[in-house]
């Protein structure tokens, strides 16, 4: 139970196997977000990963640390999104093979590009909890690893980006992460802590999937209904792992709602001229709606990811352009 | 007249002053793009820059050489779009003043940005060359520098993007390149016939605004009718430095219609998620029209710049999305 939270060194130690098959991505500084702010706002991009969105480091750091039976046996998981995309990236680095379970129905767009970045897709079951079932079972029947959306490893090697930001921003005041199952904000929290406690760490996330934002604030494991249009943070139940780091560590965790996060979307592509899918605006639509307390920090909006599909891309351009 | 040409070396001595303000870009591979072209695709994603586009290296390069008189009396420039955000950028990285003039009723995303720089932006006359012929008269009094779009400390930094595509991608064949003064295709061609001349380096346009085509073409100096919707291509009069440069090195230079370049703004929205302008979508749409001589090659598109408007990008997803 007192398993211990993992530390800056675990993030150190996942550099090395990062930068192996990634470039650092760019933290820019946009003057015209600033303006409208009122704050030094820099965006950490993230959705320029090939994958577009920063859980690629995680699958990098997970697939470098295996043992060689579990090499032979591949990986397993079941995704309808990015995480999926990150571990058929991660495994086609490291010659092994990767499993996805999807739901019936899952988006084409997805499944094509987990495909043809090698992994093999397999529909099973009418919804996403039948599809992480079935794989998981696939998986201990193989010899082969389950990836969770919150394994240590992964949560390590998606800190490589805080460390980035720390080299070229040292003195930020403030980051806004996006929280789906809370990878990435833990990773950003372990590191800012770590070096500089005086760092704001800020968690956001739809009002309209709060499970995890309600289970930090509670302190209790809640279930809440999900309804948001941004898959990448459409969590329904909330994980215990990242919920201990998160209490640990951050200073607050804010709540915006779809249609903050959908003008966010819109705002970026026109101060940035970046594709943002909904997770990817949440931290702007966080700053958005918190401009009083953000007046006069610098402030790192960590944008990931950015794989919108086109259908939705032209409805929030019609709702909000 | 006998002015040598630039060279690989050129381009290295660029370097060390575009790695101060710049991280590499990366070169993505796209599994569904190879699949739908038939091609090992790659994209090299200069609109990853600050400024969403190549210059901004040439920029920094050009700034970084300057003497102290032309430093004290500043950077003058004209321009619309990203050639001045470049000059904006390099000039401000550099603590040098850069004054940009721009036609009456100038973009005002494009001028407010310029001035998120710290940009003078000066509005002058009723077109371009106006404006143009005006502040070169202003630079030449203050005792400052006027830049040209294809001067050749422009051509020696942008030429370093090519160097890391070919430390990227070693046994790439073929580089296409969008052409609107020639900077990009002449630092490009530069490099990649330097290292090794059996790369085939590909100029690409539109042929809404076939000047520079033409011109290679011909050998001689052609001005053509310009209307193409692609503004960081919109060249009317052709440049004899680049083109000097281009007859030298460049294996082809194809034209493609701007309804084929929308049609690759969506492609890349599609199956990379990011958000290119139309000189940007230029490389893709001539791959595809050109699917059966590049199959199976290993081919890189350059992706500059990104800084489409939002009125743009919805049209665009109007007509073909």
């Amino acid at each position: 139970m007192s398993h211990p939270i993992p530390t800056l060194q675990d993030v150190i130690a996942a550099r090395p196997h990062v930068y192996r098959y990634l470039k650092p991505t760019p933290l820019h500084h946009y003057p015209t977000l600033c303006h409208l702010l009122g704050a030094d706002i820099w965006i950490k991009h993230e959705n320029h990963q090939p994958v577009g969105a920063f859980k690629v480091r995680g699958g990098l750091n997970l697939a470098a640390n295996l043992d060689s039976s579990v090499r032979r046996a591949g990986l397993f998981t079941a995704s309808t999104g990015n995480h999926g995309q990150s571990i058929a990236f991660a495994a086609r680095a490291h010659g092994i093979q990767a499993t996805i379970a999807v739901p019936e129905g899952a988006n084409p767009g997805k499944v094509a590009a987990m495909k043809g970045l090698g992994g093999e897709v397999i529909f099973h079951g009418s919804d996403f909890d039948t599809a992480r079932e079935w794989i998981m079972a696939k998986a201990e029947e193989a010899g082969g690893y389950f990836v969770g959306p919150t394994d240590e490893p992964l949560i390590h090697g998606v800190g490589t980006y805080a460390l980035e930001i720390l080299e070229d921003l040292p003195d930020v005041d403030t980051i806004i992460v996006p929280v789906g199952a809370g990878s990435g904000v833990c990773g950003t929290a372990i590191v800012a802590k770590g070096i500089n406690s005086g760092i704001e760490v800020i968690g956001a996330q739809s009002a309209q999937a709060p499970a995890m934002q309600k289970s930090w604030q509670s302190g209790k494991m809640v279930t809440a209904r999900m309804k948001t249009f941004a898959e990448g943070v459409a969590t329904r139940i909330p994980f215990e792992n990242t919920q201990r780091i998160m209490r640990k560590y951050l200073d607050d965790f804010i709540l915006v709602d779809d249609d903050e996060i959908k003008k966010a979307i819109v705002l970026l592509l026109q101060h940035t001229h970046n594709l943002a899918e909904g997770a990817g605006a949440i931290a702007l639509a966080t700053a958005v709606k918190n401009r009083d307390k953000l007046a006069g920090k610098k402030v790192v909006l960590v944008l990931s990811g950015g794989n919108i599909a086109l259908e939705q891309l032209r409805q929030v351009l019609g709702e909000h352009g």
